[in-house]
């Protein structure tokens, strides 16, 4: 009987996966260090990054762990608010950038925490800077120190029952009342009232509300107002009615909320008048820029594209190290004794490797707009602070392609990144099906994202309009444009029927992106008809949210093109290549192969070739670097969090510790077990039923 | 202050989703019960559904709540086995196809419930009855009572660790031990750790499990075994080793296991000796038939088949009555004074009128499968009993056809399913997140199905192998196809490059269909030619699941053009034309429109068209008939178990008091408010850290 030299007794020798992983590594054409400062755009970001996961990963109470995956709810929110409250220590010492860099790291393990402190931080206290005036941000969030999360916890209250994405739809009341100069709010009916209020159950002492002023009978629209809601004894405000909305699919680290204001009275004062007025005599003076209060939603945008990126990394590198470690099946394709890991497999590379290459793609084009955002905030304020009239107009005219790109990036890519979560846990088999593998929890958490903070239907429809708004400025008025949509300016010469892409030759990324541009034309200018026969927007609505994908996937191969043209070393330009190839060849011209071909920019043969061979050879191409590939996103297994997808490959011994270690295999009964021992167990039919049948 | 006459008070007219609700009915073309007759295949099997859905929804132990969802996983299990005990009252007492029926209707909202009985009695007593003799079908199943869930309760071994979808690949080894007369069952190693097996953790008194029968050293393959697991007393069995695998993704009420062997003995009896034999001095027999033994896992795939149909239709069914009650925005469509129903945008329409064609097109089909799989047992049962070599190969034809059609609509109708679910909880906006909509647990139970019992791409390789096969056979030796792929018989005709679908008159149901038979015959022909290139059939793994895929789709259409065929009355005729039409149009022409254009079948401008005009135009018409056909699906608001879908589509009033029942408002701080409190009023940072740092 042959012992092996592993850590469990065994009567024949088991699989051994962590060999076959250190395998992958030796065959690594690059530094997955180098390619990490690539992928995150500069070196600094790169190593600020390597810091904060060293900081959590140690930390003990912000570092997860499996047994995270068993909490109750009730558990689960005690353990958000203890993590909230180690997020404090560094919120007050730590650099603004490096904090909110932490809070989007720790976001893409727990995403409960992550929002908790983004809606106080990002939502309320965003509102009061971009709708309140100075004065007004002075007095809650530096005075009252809510920027800290200290003294005041804000929640965001904008949604009703019956409103979600018509923000501008909202029934609740903020009527002035001259006598005593304050402003009533009111919950006029069931619809109206504040739901799905993140914070709102159990942490918030103060709400940024959106509610119809109403000033002597006439309604001025939706404005915000900033009404306490607990006292300093964590007391309900009288009139404040609040209970929590309850179970959700997922997030249950989130007291989410409804409230019902019944007559609230608050001084003028909290009414957030950075824009629009309202004097002592109830004068309103309506605002000259208030389109600007809008760009404080942006970040949120901005930010839940990069968590795509994150989570896609997260679970792409656990669903290919797996697919190293595990046999299944002999086959042709190995022909050895042993049976053929999963990854060897072309249908297996075909399912994970295009994502792995999406994940490339999402991670430079994120890192993009999260500098884009940047710049535009800070030579906004910049602008408004010097007053300077020109420099406000280019601003705005930034901001506004801003919206767009975050738009498209936001919808399109939290969608494919539910896409990926759910593609990658299936080539887990069985084992992605755990929740110790990590997929469930963060599957359920993730999903919200394409629904809240703009509906992704919603935001891509708004998108697609302003692409469509941009073509017809051209198309009709030979408008220019700038900005990111900048190539819409040749619109004119897109239009017709050429084709672009003709040739295995016209594959590379620069023709490609050429083709891009050519569809999103061509799309348009059908669309633009469309909707004038038609005489509605609506009617386009599908084509819309297209225009909006295929401008996301534009956005991303843009700056994928960027990112190559900066890279020198031989070994990581190998392999970005190879990537960026099957992004474009699955992503574009795969998955939009119907449009492709049906506005004539793809030639039919060379699709169908596309399909036949070019992207199994693209998938074996990356397969062949996809161990490297994945460690450069640089996740520490604490932080990865899944027993099947440690660096060292090791999966069986780690899953089985930690299915051992949360459910203690001594106890061999159940607490149920007598209801099931009493079932088996039960007398017969006819002496149950007391063998009245006999007559 | 206006009062309304509704039960909440309200300072304002409030929504009114039951009036739109109401008038949508009055719309109605056709009356849905009949429409149900129709979709369940005959009267007379729809009217014994009505009579279990009443049976079930008045039962005080097994009709759903809202409550359910707040489960936790230890009140789950105890929950499910109070339901499994209820259930052992009628399994007693019904007819066996009557149970049947039941366990089918209860698995669409408990499957947890349901796969723990059908590991029990179809996989478990399956196993005894297709690999037994009779003498061991009647000692454990009859004699035992194992086949009423008495004295016995079974799982099934198959899995390990290191093995899931291939099953020949198990480890554990049965090794005769010739002395005394017993076989040695033994987990060799880590990998050989049966896992996932339902039951396992808590319930099972025995399993049939996979090992290697070895004897001599000589190793035999994989055959079955019972093992008994637990003592008349529940205690585990000397030598196994058994503990719960924890917690999963969903299924939390399932008690999945893993097992380990170490050393136990077993009589030579409990080897299941149907086919392959052991005689007293270790002799082997060979089965002449061992294919058979597989018949009995397909009807965990007709069952799963028609879960999807199930699940669908209950939740298109949520989403669509929603969307009804549901405004959102102003817009060009309605015009009016108020927000415009969600249902009436054309955007929203093509997110759900597709879903609820495929429902259709999935009901009618799995129908069918169900009649086909019912006729082949049966045949072949018979013949076996008559030794009838004749038939026995008939029927062997049959329960091959029957694999394929099986596997191709299990695989293809989970992952159709999955989408569904996403798509219509999304389209429920924020409401669909919360848990009482019913999709959040739901969809955690569902994809489950995606990777287990034949794994989705698994079985998908195999139905599209066979395909491959049976259209080698024709186009080289001229074969005659029999059975469901009877239209396989005309594949020399259909290689070419004649285009099928030119003009919109070509748009019919049959035309399609025989569209769809040219495509796959095409994509087989160029499959069959890169697996000869290569010498692999792994390198068309991606064409062999798309093969399987079409097969599919051809099972559904075929079977709905057959069910219009029977269909007198004008209103029902009428309906469902628009039906079949909505559902070829988008998961054939749509979906696979790539495929279709690439291979010639379809003419790209056609293409182009129905996307840009004829869908939109289909989904309107089967939107303006949508709650009607939604309501025939007749699933009672207990079943359908969603706060925002009951039938009277009150559900702002309906949702709010599940919220407040579930969630009690009076209790307005949390359990951890003091951590919070504490958090928000601490001192400050130069305090906490003893005023150290003004040095």
């Amino acid at each position: 009987m042959a012992i092996t030299g592993r850590s469990l007794v065994s009567t024949m020798p088991g699989p051994d996966p962590a060999t076959l992983m250190a395998e992958e590594r030796r065959q690594a054409k690059f530094d997955p260090s180098e390619m990490h400062n690539i992928i995150e755009g500069t070196p600094e970001k790169a190593q600020k990054i390597m810091e904060l996961y060293q900081s959590l990963e140690r930390d003990p109470v912000l570092a997860p762990g499996y047994a995270d995956y068993e909490l109750s709810r009730d558990l689960h929110r005690e353990q958000t608010t203890a993590r909230i409250a180690r997020m404090t220590q560094y919120v007050e010492l730590e650099l603004y950038m490096d904090f909110w860099r932490r809070l989007n790291l720790v976001t893409a393990y727990d995403p409960s925490l992550g929002i908790r402190i983004l809606v106080n931080l990002g939502l309320f206290i965003n509102c009061i800077k971009g709708n309140g005036t100075d004065a007004q941000f002075q007095y809650w969030c530096v005075e009252k120190e809510a920027k800290f999360m200290k003294q005041l916890w804000g929640c965001f209250g904008m949604t009703e029952l019956g409103h979600g994405s018509n923000a501008a739809g909202v029934e609740t009341t903020a009527t002035f009342d001259e006598k005593t100069d304050e402003f009533v709010i009111n919950t006029p009916h069931i619809g109206a009232t504040k739901w799905w209020i993140g914070g709102a159950a159990h942490s918030a002492t103060h709400s940024s509300i959106y509610a119809r002023l109403i000033i002597k009978g006439k309604d001025y629209g939706v404005k915000t107002f900033v009404v306490p809601l607990r006292d300093a004894n964590h007391q309900l405000m009288s009139g404040v009615s609040i209970g929590d909305i309850g179970l959700k699919m997922g997030r249950e680290g989130v007291d989410n909320g409804w409230i019902q204001f019944s007559q609230v009275r608050i001084p003028r004062f909290f009414m957030l008048q950075k824009f629009c007025k309202v004097a002592r005599d109830g004068e309103v003076t309506l605002p000259p820029l208030e389109q600007l209060s809008y760009i404080s939603l942006l970040q949120g945008r901005v930010g839940m594209a990069s968590d795509s990126y994150r989570i896609c990394a997260r679970f792409i590198t656990v669903a290919i190290r797996y697919a190293v470690g595990r046999r299944q099946f002999r086959s042709d394709i190995s022909g050895g004794k042993q049976e053929t890991q999963l990854i060897d497999y072309p249908l297996h590379q075909r399912r994970l490797m295009p994502y792995l290459a999406l994940t490339y793609a999402m991670g430079v084009a994120t890192d993009r707009l999260e500098r884009q955002h940047e710049t535009v905030v800070r030579e906004l304020e910049d602008a408004v602070q010097k007053n300077d009239k020109k420099a406000i107009h280019v601003s705005l005219a930034d901001t506004k392609t801003l919206f767009i790109d975050s738009a498209a990036l936001k919808s399109t890519l939290t969608w494919l990144a539910e896409q990926c979560i759910t593609e990658a846990r299936q080539a887990c088999g069985g084992l992605g099906y755990s929740s110790y593998s990590g997929f469930g929890k963060s599957y359920a958490d993730w999903v919200v994202q394409c629904t809240w903070e703009g509906d992704n239907n919603v935001l891509g429809m708004s998108a697609g309009r302003s692409i469509l708004k941009c073509v017809s400025d051209v198309l009709k008025k030979n408008a220019k444009v700038s900005g990111s949509l900048l190539f819409l300016t040749n619109a004119k010469k897109c239009v017709g029927s050429e084709e672009v892409l003709q040739t295995e030759e016209n594959l590379n990324p620069e023709m490609v992106l050429k083709a891009l541009e050519v569809l999103i034309v061509r799309v348009s200018a059908a669309a633009l008809e469309k909707a004038e026969t038609n005489k509605s927007w609506d009617f386009v609505s599908y084509e819309r949210v297209l225009l909006s994908k295929l401008r996301c996937h534009h956005y991303l191969l843009d700056t994928f093109i960027q990112t190559l043209q900066g890279v020198k070393e031989p070994g990581l330009l190998y392999a970005l290549a190879k990537v960026i190839r099957l992004y474009f060849m699955t992503y574009l011209l795969e998955h939009f192969g119907r449009e492709f071909i049906t506005y004539r920019v793809l030639c039919p043969q060379l699709s169908k070739k596309i399909t036949d061979r070019l992207v199994g050879e693209s998938c074996l191409e990356v397969r062949n670097q996809a161990i490297p590939l994945t460690d450069s996103f640089q996740i520490p297994d604490t932080l990865l969090n899944s027993a099947i997808g440690n660096y060292n490959g090791n999966w069986y011994e780690d899953y089985f510790r930690v299915v051992k270690t949360l459910n203690d295999p001594s106890k061999t009964k159940a607490p149920y077990s007598h209801d099931l021992e009493a079932m088996l167990n039960r007398a017969s039919v006819s002496d149950r039923q007391r063998a009245e049948k006999r007559f």
